[in-house]
């Protein structure tokens, strides 16, 4: 009675791995700065519940099987905000970005392909990969020169007669890199050229530092039939419990292939539904305000990161994360002991160690992601003692 | 550019097919009595909204990726009732029992291996099977004995060296059949004897009638390792659209496995498994009245359809199906007729044509499905009509 393949290679998260240590830290009495992980602080419009209790039903029923025609119409009209021109048929609502993730690489590649992903990438990706008996393909970025998008010779390099698509998140989790146009031109051409799909998971589009903006996947004029676009509402207005996403794709044939998937799980949850269209309804001020509060804090972990001495990294542009190198061997052993040997007054700091976002073997040891999901005081305090901590954690592994 | 191959062989829902047909229909101006969907009328408990309203949080954030200890906990004391115990931490909430299914057949069977089922079956199986490159081979149950499960022989013909499971609904959805302790017991010895998993579809459980009691696959000692069961809250609290279920192994591997792929999709909806802790806090009366309804339903259904010459089926003892043979060639091509060609003072019936429900070629062409998801009146009139339409539809034909 063994279980199958996909189910002994899928990963573990590599977020909660680290999860008992934390766990530990608590019993001792220590007060953690959690910035290991992608759950915004914000409080989620009432708006939401606003929009639950006003639409609530007589019976909670199977909804399209698409979503609700109301809801892909409010992304629709939310989509030409952006110059992207995408009708309610050609959205399918979905149980989060996470769902929309794995209908895209179903639709594109079969048990044994390969997907490109620029790495290092949003870890669940390896876990829907596995489910469905793919492989990832990872084309390497570095924290040198921010994370960007490398010459389209690493891509060709990694590319074999069972590649069907690159996947890449932009702005990106874990790196905060957001690709500008000629970034995004190489993955194109490579695109072009191989006769690949692009699988474009734009689930923080809004969250933009420095007055640049994320340009979309479905801005490119040749490349429309084989983008697949993932989005979702749970970081734009903080509402990850709502699980409500998008997979969007002007493909037909790409559409209604996805679609088979989504009938054969009904529907995604209506309630959330009737919330999402609430929060749809929220006008351009409001995310205006929480990429605003975004930015804040992205500058005073950068500012304090700086202090510092040999990490390696740059000032992101987006999202809510910084990667970056530090100056330690290992960056899961120094999470240990941030957790377990160190504080400062009691508190410590918890991040993620990168390697987990990377497929590449052993790659990515020295580095970690900061998720700023605390105000901007607490970051202060958080990235001040996390910066103590690693001269403490040099001096005793020296 | 090619889709995949699973993109291209997942079946399309084999319900949804007709619908162009009853849109036709609706435009000529008839009323027609839908009996082909297995969303019931009955209005959902306010308890669900009650629920929502009293726990909605500030922010509506990942929960735990297998739900929330407090749901969990529930189905555990709901599971009590029928003597089956099971801990919170043997559950895993998901997006409906759909979701279940999925992670039940990843967890199991790899590309390429074999999953038999007791067909007709839940025609979405097929759907899950093929997102996941699973061949489903069928083990064919008939309408002469009410769909009962065959002998032993007829599973171990089926079997091969990539047989990894046996999965099938209990209650049954299509047929209403519900396999006594015997025929439970033919699928136990085949799983036995041929080291196989056991995916045991209960979310019919409490819709079973004359007394009879559906059994859980997890009252059986000698299996409990090898079975995984699935849950849902959709039927039995008409809670469809919530889109919560529940994947259930007291099999700490499995549970591990399947709680990877679960991580990987964060976790169900927030506001829905606040709603489900809701109904699963109604007491006993609430669902009897519900099986008591549905129970005078399928009486009704059944006595208007003996009234068909030449229909041939069992009174089904559970879930809100019954399946039939009907004295026609084509069921597709009758059900077509009935929307088409055929009414009764303006009105006319749809039911399900039953070959969408089989995996063996041609079966089931003379065979449908009615779901009683209407009012006893309105169901007596519906079948009048479809006995009507039956003998209308044989005089043309012949
Ligand atoms: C890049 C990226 N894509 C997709 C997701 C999935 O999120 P959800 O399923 O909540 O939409 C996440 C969540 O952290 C993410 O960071
Ligand atoms: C036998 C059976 N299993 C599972 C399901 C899935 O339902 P849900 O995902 O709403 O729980 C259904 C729905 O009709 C069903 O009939």
């Amino acid at each position: 009675m063994n279980l199958s393949g996909r189910a002994l290679t899928a990963p573990a998260s590599p977020i909660r791995r680290m999860i008992p240590f934390a766990e530990q830290a608590m019993k001792m009495g220590k007060k953690i700065y959690y910035l290991n992980i992608g759950q915004p602080d914000i409080p989620t419009p009432r708006v939401y519940f606003e929009y639950v209790e006003r639409y609530k039903p007589s019976v909670v029923a199977y909804t399209h099987s698409a979503g609700l025609l109301e809801l892909r119409e409010a992304f629709s009209r939310y989509y030409e905000k952006f110059s992207v021109k995408v009708l309610p048929d050609e959205i399918i609502v979905t149980n989060g970005g996470s769902e929309a993730v794995l209908f895209a690489m179903a639709v594109v590649a079969d048990p044994g392909d390969e997907i490109l992903v620029l790495e290092p990438f949003y870890a669940n990706y390896a876990g829907f990969a596995a489910q469905l008996g793919i492989k990832l393909v990872p084309v390497r970025t570095y924290p040198e020169d921010g994370y960007s998008v490398p010459d389209k010779k690493k891509f060709l390099e990694k590319i074999s007669s069972k590649t069907k698509a690159i996947i890449f998140s932009n702005p990106c989790n874990p790196t905060g890199a957001v690709y500008n146009e000629s970034q995004l031109r190489t993955i194109i051409d490579v695109a072009l050229e191989k006769d690949l799909f692009i699988i474009s998971d734009e689930v923080y589009r809004e969250f933009t530092f420095d007055g640049c903006k994320a340009i979309s996947a479905l801005s490119f004029e040749p490349i429309l039939d084989r983008v697949i676009m993932v989005d979702s509402i749970s970081k734009r207005y903080s509402a990850c419990g709502a699980r409500i996403g998008a997979f969007v794709s002007k493909n037909k044939s790409i559409y209604s292939a996805a679609l088979k998937f989504a009938q054969a799980r009904l529907c995604p949850p209506m309630t959330s539904q009737y919330g999402a269209i609430g929060l749809l309804s929220l006008d351009d001020e409001y995310v205006e305000s929480i990429k605003n509060e975004y930015q804040a804090r992205r500058d005073v972990v950068y500012e304090e990161l700086k202090k510092i001495d040999g990490a390696v990294f740059q000032k992101p542009k987006g999202a809510f994360y910084i990667s970056a190198r530090l100056p330690v061997d290992n960056v899961e052993e120094f999470v240990k002991f941030m957790l377990l040997e160190f504080d400062v007054g009691g508190k410590t700091t918890m991040v993620s160690p990168l390697d987990g976002f990377y497929a590449t073997p052993s790659a990515g040891l020295d580095e970690m992601r900061i998720a700023y999901v605390l105000n901007c005081d607490d970051l202060r305090d958080a990235v001040r003692i996390l910066a103590l901590g690693v001269e403490e954690y040099k001096r005793k592994v020296r």
